[in-house]
């Protein structure tokens, strides 16, 4: 058995984390903290798993005395979170699944610059890998610190990956038009999120300024040897799970859509996670579980490749895709407590 | 492994059952059919099954002549549809765990008044047996032919029973104020139920004459051993799954909350499916789960008792309670295949 | 012109209030007051009022200060919140609309033991009058201070005055299951009216100790004639808007649903606001605008009649009723500003 | 008076210009029309207008004949539904406001080729006039046939007019990512409009193929004097109403976000319907209104020019912006009829 301990647990993030691992047969669920909740039951922060767990919240303090008695560390917290606690894990040689951002970025002067805050843990980042399975798998076997890609950079890298890693559209001209659901800004009690005012609406935020963009760019540089700068432009949808990524990108030379769509399907055909599809996917038919969904189409009188990937921003967007790297780290079988199916309606 | 067919696999109720029994370990799905998507793709119909499931669905007639192939029988469609599978599968001892009305009303003439048809398997309701797991488990057991109890009842007789068969309860005061979420409406095109006309609103339908009425009352009579006559209101909430039962009696004597608490808690202490709560039960917190929760309260201002039930509709509701049923006439354990979380937000 | 202040226009209510009063022909709107958004411009608070409103919120206090400016006051506080403006105001002689439950309780007792504090101006109690106007017409003209009614006992007295008021029906046998949109719980930054936590699942709340209770009881029993006590359950729907109250009560004697509705459609003949009718109310119908909606039922087995009345909580349920209050009192005709049609879809 | 009979009334579009032509106070409406509910009140069609319009639904050919006593028409039906009923009435002098694409495209070749049929009132095409009024507005007075833009081409249009119509962006790297509300998908009773199936999802749909393709291009290339060619991209939200369009294009010198909005600020400044905002457009503050918002970012990292602009698709990209024409041609003031505000929440 895999003891865990998960950081954070009371998000959205973390609490999808202890719905995931405690159907996982290979793990045991140590502690759980909880920085507004600490010394509640966690069935009373959320009723639907009365009967399932009743461990007392703890707090960042008392986890970080408990170290010694995890395998590995889920930390979902906000930026700067992970900083101390991973320190203080690695010493002990326990494993960091870091679902925030502060180990994705490697150049620590851009994540400086996107996330205002000072980088206190920056002698982590080469030991750190970023946890697109799909994409980095080999990297990712044997590392201890994993970089939990965040909800828009997963369905978008994966959306994109076989068209930039083969040199199929010129680089400068991609776009990603996302949409999320809103339970991607978190549990806070601001008014915005509110539903008398979030639902019945649609909107852009964050454009031109939201924090992962760079995290797609370097994901996407990567995979093109070259480098990639992109638009991003990041919507609130009146839904509460699931990113619907729509990219495009002008197309080197003439495909035709179903080229487009043979090679994403050879590209991905050995993943258990990812599905390409004829149509254009919806972000219900993979509400609740791992899978991401991609369609593609040429736009003859423009040359353009549209590209669309859908995903539960929950699961392979967070809690999901931590638990596919766990597996991976520890040897198990990919799919591992993650080979539930979607939830419709 | 149990061999299982399903009759009416693409509504949402059947829909629910493939996609529960996929996962159930001791079963094989042998066969689907689909009135309008015969010879379709199941996961064309569903595309969240894509990747898991993609048997074609049959047509009746085909099932038919197939049903030597299984065990189990699960029939998921409107009233009189259950009739003559029925009569063809009890006649070669295949179990039928019919979903719809067909064998719920033990008094055919009872049936015919509220259904508006005629009953044509009248002969096989003397070996049909009321599914109300929960209340009727003995009497379950080793039967052939399973009415799988509606949504609205299972909510409401959970809810009441406690009261009811103790004869806490005046049997002439009790009224039953019922919400389901729109799923409860089936999946046929109807302009009421689209998106538009259903979401952002709030209704009451069928008051007085709502079908579930004296299923609901057969039930609560038998439980009391005198006749049980209620007023049922049910109403259509602006959400997918879910049901909440709001029921009213009047005490015959008087009791506190704590009281009438202890004694639910007493009663249901060795059930799986049901958590009786000190607080007011929310659909959220059993959404996507088998699950049950009762919250109650004396109104010492009139001397009325106040219970509160909420179920998924789709699953314990409707295709877990199936499931239930089926688990407990093969002999299995009761909760195989039905024991995931209810999945939030 | 009638000069208008507005005390706490920055919640739903009061938001409202300035919606309509802002088309109002016969009302100028002098200024409005807010709490957290004092010093900022209304339409940076509330954006659709661009190009509209651009007036500053102030504060209470200023508000206080510049009383002589207006000749009514509107106060959309929480309890204790009308106190003190209003007897000021009524020094000054300037009418008083109070949207929050100051004055609606004309026994000091009850309104301190259900809403917790003391009542500071009892002394104005005498001077208050109830504004449900349909029911309260002839007692409202002439009066300087108005208690505006709550929500539920909109819908609910409006629903049930027809029975109560004629003796029809047993007075201890009425139960009110009413059912809310989450505006009704305001614009307060709570976890549980977020998006994610409040959509997709439906409750019961403050059962059997809404404060609504005896206000609903209070005008009951002054229609009847009678000590009315009830029991009374409100629900949340994940909805904006919207009001439904299912109302139930033994009937005296045999009643037809025909019978019962000619006889509403009588009491309400001259009413522009109600419309009796002969299906079942839904909220969407009257979103958006000051209408009742009722519809009625007798469940001839158990010889009850079911009430179910449907309103706009933020118009007929608050703002609305409170502009009819001000027509009525400033001579106006009743309709004045308030004809406005739903709005569907 | 202006005597006014509407086709296609029963439709979202048809029944808000029923909403709003009912409070306008220049017009009578003479008759309604409706395929499938001709011979019903309109009130029992949409039971909002209870007390306001009980006018019985005619058919079209009854309406055909009663040309005489109207002197406008608005047709609110599919393709190809205008083109006789516009030949009859232009013979008689009636004005036709056709809500409908019949008259939009100017090119009859690229009609039939991307709505499929033939084009049977070409002879028609060139009285017929594109009645986007903030770009068109001196072409459309005095004339008798307005094509009333689409709801897409109207958000779109209004969002990049600024930008194309003074060179200021590259005409080949247009994109347009657009999201529209479900009314946009009209009242048609399909399964994939069910509340269970579009409610909590999100998804693109008719990419590369969407019709409003070639209306937007047409607007665009007169605008910017020379052929603009885009990528669009129509997605479905889970809310009624509302369209939000996301604008991509390439700058073609260096400017900022103030240069743009100042420029985009000078460009609307008399517009009664436009508000150029410092922020991002949200749909929910034009709900229920004519108004359309917008707002801009330049990404500076990739010289691109963000464009988002909002609108309620069922008033300004539909019924109210047919009364504006309505009002323009028959030299009314411009407002008349339409300066309701947006309602929230």
């Amino acid at each position: 058995m895999i003891n865990a301990g998960i950081i954070g647990a009371t998000g959205y993030a973390g609490e999808q984390l202890v719905w995931i691992l405690n159907n996982h047969k290979d793990v045991n669920i140590v502690y759980l903290t909880a920085h507004n909740y600490a010394g509640m039951s966690f069935d009373d922060v959320y009723s639907n798993f009365r009967g399932f767990i009743n461990q007392k919240c703890i707090d960042l303090k008392e986890a970080t005395e408990r170290l010694d008695e995890v395998d590995v560390l889920f930390v979902a917290l906000h930026q700067g979170g992970a900083f101390e606690i991973a320190k203080e894990a690695m010493k002990k040689g326990i494993k960091i699944i870091d679902l925030g951002p502060d180990f994705r970025i490697k150049d620590v002067n851009c994540y400086e610059e996107w996330y205002k805050i000072d980088h206190n843990a920056a002698e982590l980042l080469d030991e750190a890998v970023y946890g697109l399975v799909e994409l980095n798998r080999e990297d990712i076997k044997g590392k201890a610190l994993i970089a939990n890609p965040g909800c828009y950079p997963t369905a978008t890298a994966l959306g994109l990956a076989p068209l930039v890693k083969n040199g199929l559209v010129e680089l400068k001209s991609i776009i990603v038009d996302a949409k999320s659901g809103i339970s991607g800004a978190g549990r806070g009690a601001n008014i915005q999120n509110l539903y008398c005012e979030s639902s019945e609406s649609f909107k852009a935020y964050g454009v031109t300024t939201h924090r992962h963009t760079p995290e797609i760019e370097q994901q996407l540089s990567a995979l093109a040897g070259d480098e990639v700068i992109i638009s991003f432009t990041p919507h609130l949808v009146p839904m509460a799970r699931g990113i619907l990524s729509t990219c495009y990108a002008q197309l080197k030379k003439d495909m035709t859509t179903e080229e487009i769509l043979d090679f994403y399907k050879e590209f991905y055909k050995d993943e258990k996670f990812v599905r390409v599809i004829d149509g254009f996917p919806e972000t219900k038919w993979v509400k609740g579980s791992n899978l991401c969904d991609i369609g593609v189409r040429v736009d003859k009188r423009t040359n353009r490749v549209i590209v669309m990937s859908a995903i539960d921003n929950l699961i392979k967007g967070a809690a999901g895709q931590a638990v596919q790297n766990m597996n991976l780290i520890f040897g198990l079988e990919e799919t591992e407590g993650l080979n539930f199916m979607p939830m419709f309606p």
